[in-house]
Order: structure tokens, then sequence, then C-alpha cells
């Protein structure tokens, strides 16, 4: 997702890299942190940056007292599955070598969020440590685009189409020898069991709303701790405009709750 | 919902009538009330009581600062549908008469819950004030009973069968001519559009978890501010085990911040 405003003067950005993947570090002056926000970009695998989610990154850092690192994973259709989630594996492993993964948040917006999910379901198989908690932002969960809300918000939402979805999904499984009903890439097929508390955000104009409805539902069913948080009247990631639409700012305020109830190394600063 | 535990000392109820409809007032020594909790027992339609709601409705009450009222709704097979919905929807308009619904919040457990979202469903039709908010713990939203978790919790869920909630449903419309499926004793099939900002809080080992899953997404379908909160590894209502269960408490203390962020008289005392 693309910043939509210019960022607060506090916020410092710094390009590095995690894992042999260029990451962005950022920090807010004045802020001693007490733990790190893995974050990873929206752009339906295709588009988006790092330094373009520095906005929401940051938003959600402010709220915590934390920094946050976001990840320049590789794009579709050039790199297609499972090259952004290696990426995002390799960067999240590499951070763990320095920080206490119960200091750790994944979070993630639209593909991110389908990426911060299946880092958490494929780590499983090679004893990944879990971070505190994860928060997911409008989150792609089914490739297969079988969410009804493709229909019954399809006039709500003018940002994104099942046709886009469609294209977006083929370009990441392209040459890939993948289903979209794979679990590695469609986390509401796959199993949960075992990851950390997930806060699922989405606004309830949203092509994408039953994406969000079905994982709650699917990790309910896997025994995972999981909070389903729907505004209403508000569209695909709308956290990242808090600075300017109440209902952003208030959602990263709840969002920031559920940080705090999960992180177990004291209270924001 | 029997009480589990005995009461904590404080508690002072007092019997009294709303509308015509027995209910139980619930106060807290100390407490200067800044609103109502308006309570609708469990118990499948067919058993439990105010009193024997009072634990966990000034365990909410505690936690917000407010006062509460459990209502003492007639039940099935001898009173079947509607009279338990007209009872609580008399109560509650009742209580409008002397209270500020800003100032007031409805909760219910289990048959409970239903009623809580079924008061407001068929208020709707008769312009009926909508409270601050509503919460709803471990609400039966199907009479049909086609929640994929009676299958999936069955072993899970030593509490609650398939053939308990098909009595319970078939002894609420015994005589009714109202079909299980009718949206004002199945909400999952209602029009939920205008509700006030819902909680729905559930356990991961119920049967009727998919009850609660399922209320969350027809709810953000239609528009309505919701919060689902599920609780992995937990039965039925354990909010009422709050005095002896970690997870119980930790829940209420999620149910009164929602409360909080959304009864507009000042903050908790």
């Amino acid at each position: 997702m693309l910043t939509a405003q210019p960022l607060p003067d506090d916020v410092r950005m710094t390009p590095g890299e995690l894992g042999g993947v260029p990451v962005t570090f950022i920090d807010l002056d004045g802020v001693t942190p007490r733990g790190t926000i893995f974050h990873i970009h929206g752009g339906g695998f295709a588009v988006g940056s790092a330094r373009g989610s520095v906005g929401l990154a940051s938003s959600l850092a402010r709220r915590t007292g934390m920094r946050a690192v976001s990840v320049d994973y590789r794009l579709a259709p050039e790199h297609p599955y499972p090259a952004a989630l290696n990426d995002v594996t390799a960067a999240y492993r590499a951070l763990l070598d320095e920080a206490d993964p119960a200091e750790v948040i994944v979070s993630g917006e639209s593909a991110g969020g389908n990426l911060a999910v299946e880092l958490l379901v494929a780590g499983k198989a090679s004893a990944l440590r879990m971070p505190a908690a994860a928060v997911v932002f409008s989150p792609m969960t089914d490739l297969t685009a079988s969410g009804d809300s493709f229909t019954t918000k399809a006039d709500a939402d003018p940002n994104i189409t099942l046709d886009a979805i469609r294209t977006r999904a083929g370009d990441y499984l392209s040459g890939s020898g993948t289903s979209a009903a794979d679990p590695l890439v469609s986390p509401i097929f796959a199993d949960l069991t075992g990851l950390p508390p997930l806060l699922i955000q989405v606004g309830s104009h949203e092509v994408l709303l039953a994406d969000a409805t079905r994982l709650a539902a699917k990790a309910a069913d896997d025994d995972v701790p999981v909070i389903l948080d729907v505004t209403p009247g508000v569209p695909h990631v709308f956290q990242a405009f808090a600075a300017i639409l109440d209902e952003g700012d208030a959602a990263l305020d709840r969002a920031a709750g559920f940080v705090d109830a999960h992180l177990r190394v004291g209270a924001a600063v």
C-alpha cells in the first residue's frame, strides 16, 4: 500500500537487510523500543514496498512503543510463489537471531496479511519460534477468490475487483505448480493449530470481507486465540488513513491494546 | 446458567419488575453506577433464572462501574416463542422509560445471547431505541443447528450436544408456527443492519462455536461494528467461571474494555 500522507517528522527510516533480504528499519525519535513489529506490506504480491508501508507500520509502532521493520520481499510475476514467502521467512529468522520472539509482533496488510499468516503456518514444519502475536489488516486469505463478499460488497468497494484478485493470484502462482487452494497460499485452507494470538481487522466495505471472517472462523476452529474486529463502512486497509480517518485511528488504538495484552515485556512507553 | 460460585459479599440483589416482567436488580456496594447492563440469562430457553445469572452479570457490572438488571422471562415449553422475546422487549422498553439508551448495554449468554440480538432485530420494526452496545457470550444463533462445530467440536464439548440443542429449539418453537430458520429466532438469518456495536465472545471448545463465528460474519456483512473474540480450549459461557478460570477473567476484562469504548458517559469508577 502506498503511503497516503507525509510521514511525521519523528519517523526515521534506515535501509538494511535481514537474512539477505532488503528491509527498512523504522524507528521513532525518543522511543526506546520494547520490541519489534515485523511488518509485511500489501500490494497483491505484485506491487508495494517496505518504504510505502512505513506510514502504517510506524502508526502501530508509535502506539505500542516499538520499532518496526518492513520487508522488501520479491514480487510477482517476476518472482512467483514461494519467493515472497521464502524472503519473509528468511528475514524473520534473521530477526530472531537478535530478538526474543516474545518481543516480536508479526503484522501484514492485504497480501502481506496472507504472508504474515503463511510465515507462521509454513514455519510450524520447521519449528519456527512463534512471535508474541500477529496482527493482519484486510488479509487476502483465499486465492481461489471464493468469498461471497466479492458479490455482496462489489458495489461498496471501489478499490478491488474479483478480476483484480484473480489476476494477482494468477501471477503469484504462475509457473509454481501450486494450486490456489494450497494451504501455503490460502490460509483459510491451512491447519492453523499452534498459531499465536491473532488479531484480524477488516472494513465492512471490502470485497475481501469474507477472507477475514473465514480466516477468523478457521482460526477459531483450530483453537487459535483470535479476535476479528470489523469496522463498518470503511475500505480496504483503512488503517493506512488513520491520520485523516477517525475509524482508522480507533482501529489502530485497538490493535495496540491487543499488542499490549500479548507482548510480555512491560507497558508501552 | 447456574451460578458456579458463591457471590461476593458486595453484590446486592433486589427483586422487582420492569414492564410487568419479573427482574432482579443487581447493585454493587459503593458503586455509583454510570449505566445499566440489561442482562438475559441462558438455559436453552427452558431453564435458568435471573438470580442464577447474577454471578456473570455482576462480574461485568463490577468491571464497568455499572449496575445490572437480569430478566426472568417466561420459559419453554410452557411458554414457547414469542413469550420470552416479548418479555425481554417489555422489560427493556420499561428500562428505557427511566434510562438513557446511551447508558445501557444489552448482554446475554447462550439462549440469552439469542434473545439479546433478537430484542434488537425485532425492535428495529418498532423504532426501538438501541443500547450503546451489546455483548453476547456463547450465543445460540441458529435453531436449525446447522453449524459444523456440532461435528468438529463434539468431542471437545461435554456440556452440549446436537440432540440437546434440537430438543431446546423444538420446545421453544413448539406450537408457535415459527420455523427454526425464522430470522426472529435464528439471528444468523436476520437482517442485522442498524444494530449497535456488538461483541461476541465464545470458547473454541464449544459445539456452538459456529453459531458465534457465523453471527460475526453476518453482522460484518450487514455493516454492524462487530468484534468476535475467541478463547481457545474453554467451554460454553466460560466467563461464568471467571473467579476460578483465568481465561474467563481476561475475557470479561476485554468485554469491559469494549463497554468502556461505547458507553458515552465517562470512565469506569
